[in-house]
């Protein structure tokens, strides 16, 4: 097997190790196990599973669909596109595997430095793009501009992380819509 | 050293080692060496690191202070010392280890069954108390009666816990403040 096939493999299954077992449970022979290649090859790779879980940070991160936000129309739709859209997503990786950001935000006391600045870049560039939207929506006189954008943002993808570690918890992310939709009605002007 | 004394110490240390380490990382030793006592004796006081996790999480919901919920005043004002008083909590245990509860929710998925119930019991329990303050200010007029107040109360909770998971990746908890600000208003009347 060519050495970088061996490396893509590994990315392309470590990310479902990590969601499904965190940061610490996830042991570098179960990501190796997963990806089908020898444990002894992963050092061919990555320093260590804290390097590859860097990198699988910033890959989550690229793979965000942040399009329903620079579409058409209010802001306020174009928020609400984009929070289902991630609510989409994590139903179909698995609600009880919880947001791989969300999990590794939680693992950052012990997941070590490099993981914790790859969540924090991924955390501020997704608060950015909403950020954006929501100046937009503010100028149109739609959303309130009683605070400053930034800290909406913030607002928003923090309540979407904690109803998804609800529904990590509980099996059922069945609340997660109308937790999103109180949310988005307290941004109204 | 006398049995109930050893049990009582590694309760009391437990709690400490899994908020800094979360359940995966947090391993028997550690725990036996915070409370100072030898490896050997844990099994005799818990059947295995997940019996003793999920005491801690009930230990951790009990301690959990409801007092300004039930207090004087308009319940807006409540809810507020309420949740003020738990950022206070975080901030004392530091913030860079989260609250227990989001930090074993996070973990569910592999800590085992037990511990998932201990947290989704707390989760419930503390939802279920800001319940009644929550039914009692739309009763009142004073909070909007479009929405039910369960889902009011699970909003307010996880958009806490969602920040307070934030707080915990970039080890600054100043938002969370602002946050819940903005929860608190977006129930109002």
């Amino acid at each position: 097997m060519p050495r970088v096939n061996v490396k893509e493999r590994l990315i392309e299954h470590a990310e479902d190790v990590f969601r499904r077992k965190g940061f610490n449970a996830a042991s570098v022979q179960d990501i190796t196990e997963a990806a089908g290649v020898p444990k002894g090859s992963f050092y061919n790779h990555f320093a260590s599973k804290q390097d590859l879980a860097a990198e699988i940070v910033a890959r989550y991160a690229r793979a965000t669909d942040f399009s329903a936000l620079h579409g058409e129309g209010p802001a306020l739709d174009r928020l609400h596109r984009h929070l289902t859209g991630q609510i989409d997503r994590i139903r179909a990786s698995g609600v009880e595997f919880g947001c791989l950001l969300g999990t590794f935000a939680g693992d950052g006391t012990t997941a070590g430095q490099r993981v914790r600045e790859s969540v924090r870049d991924a955390l501020d560039d997704w608060a950015g793009a909403m950020t954006r939207t929501i100046a937009e929506g503010q100028a149109a006189g739609e959303i309130t501009a009683d605070r400053p954008p930034a800290g909406l943002a913030v607002f928003l993808l923090d309540l979407l992380e904690g109803a998804t570690l609800r529904a990590k918890a509980t099996g059922d992310q069945s609340s997660v819509a109308d937790e999103v939709s109180i949310a988005l009605d307290a941004l109204r002007a």
